[in-house]
């Protein structure tokens, strides 16, 4: 034991019992994050009525936490650390579309719909709209056959996960593909902006500190093609309220549509897909 | 909104969105806890199952704690937070008694103890002993009627809160008072030695680190006087195990005592108190 005299000795010492820890990875993260929670509780100089109230926070997160709602998920959405983990694990070539956070409201499972179909199964006082555009290569060419698995809220700000009795099973839900040219075509609403849940511990904390808990609304998809990485991202909407004060850091300007008038009169946005090889 | 096509871009607008924090200090402490977390992250480049990992641990913890049971205490602990805490919060000038964390299982009202009594009121296989000495202020002179607000483990490593069925209702807790020369008189078992908790995720993490969850047997003492700042301490038995693998990080060189056979055949350690001025 080395005499635990001060701040500097304590922190030597609980880094040295992580010596013999048989995984690698976890002693390099563990010892990380040590070294990171004094670095932090020294610089503030923590008082002992703060630690407890951070330890009362952290078990609040926790126990709200149940089979549908992850609180420790909304925490670190919040705190733009979910967004930094996109970033750190997906590096998108230059020139390649850009990515952002999963989100808590996919599920797997959604319809085959064709080019042009609608994913509005329900009755929906919003605008329809139209989402169009090519997936290439790096290079330009088409790629036929990739699957873009769709998700998004209706206009009241709601996805289909979240209301399994008030919609219909895969309402705003589809899986489309492109055709021989690279293009796909999805017909929907004009997704709603939606407040994060906010009723529980980090609503509390993103109220303390007069945070936002809204989303801009935006289109989820995931695109998948054999040889290429597989892409999670959105496309917003630019007329939508909170494209910047999003609650959880998800917006690029790469990835905002306008939808305007197309010659037949619809409302349409183009987007263009640019895969990045794997 | 700047554009979030980087890690650095992310933190530089996270932090900003508490440039409207109308609590000074709580912006302080969120700026710096997101500073700190989106370097531990950048740092070890963590991965998405790692990050989901942490998320599923975070929770965990938070999902065991109970009205008698505090996981993110014991976390804080064995990450030797809440003894970096300790030592930020009380600085012994130097020449005084040094402190060292409080613990899970003080409780208040413990009756008044004579000196000289012992406050083991249960049966107990292990030896008996004495701790003995005198509280005095920094220039050596003696401080009369001070409180020494005492509890400890029995020989099979349990306190008496955690064995509200199995001990006497004060066993092994006891307040005793210097006489006017400043000296008391503890009669007791020697501590036993105890595992913290280790059912749960906390547990599951030193294991996964080939980390202990031992304490070395001690007596606690929280020690009250007038003018002088309040003293949170043990007093360790150098015979125990564990005095250098202490799972919480409580130990100190100076809290460290013998015992040894007095004149009169007793084992006794001999502790003496300086306090601090507050």
């Amino acid at each position: 034991m080395s005499d635990l005299t001060g701040p500097d000795e304590l922190l030597t010492e609980v880094l040295a019992r992580y010596d013999d820890a048989p995984n690698e990875r976890l002693k390099i993260v563990m010892q990380a994050a040590i070294r990171h929670l004094h670095e932090f509780v020294r610089e503030v100089d923590l008082t002992r009525d703060e630690w407890m109230a951070g330890i009362q926070f952290l078990t609040a997160t926790g126990q709200i936490c149940s089979d549908t709602r992850q609180e420790y998920i909304l925490m670190s959405d919040t705190l733009g650390v979910s967004t930094l983990v996109e970033m750190l694990n997906y590096s998108p070539t230059e020139g390649t579309t850009e990515n952002t956070v999963l989100g808590p409201f996919y599920a797997a499972g959604s319809p085959e719909r064709a080019n042009g179909e609608s994913m509005l199964d329900d009755e929906d006082p919003g605008d329809e709209v139209v989402v169009r555009g090519r997936i290439t290569d790096p290079d330009g060419n088409p790629l036929a056959g990739v699957v873009l698995d769709c998700w998004q809220s209706n206009t009241d700000g709601w996805y289909q996960v979240q209301q399994v009795d008030g919609q219909s099973d895969f309402n705003l839900r589809g899986i489309y593909r492109t055709d021989d040219d690279g293009r796909y075509e999805i017909r929907t609403v004009r997704p709603g902006k939606y407040p994060i849940p906010h009723d529980g511990p980090v609503g509390s904390l993103l109220k303390a500190n007069n945070r936002g808990w809204m989303r801009p609304g935006h289109l989820h998809t995931w695109v998948k093609h054999p040889g290429y990485k597989e892409l999670i991202t959105h496309i917003f909407d630019r007329k939508s309220d909170h494209l910047y004060d999003d609650a959880v850091f998800g917006v690029r300007e790469s990835l905002i549509v306008d939808f305007t008038p197309d010659e037949s009169g619809e409302l349409a946005a183009t987007f263009d897909f640019v895969l990045d090889p794997a």
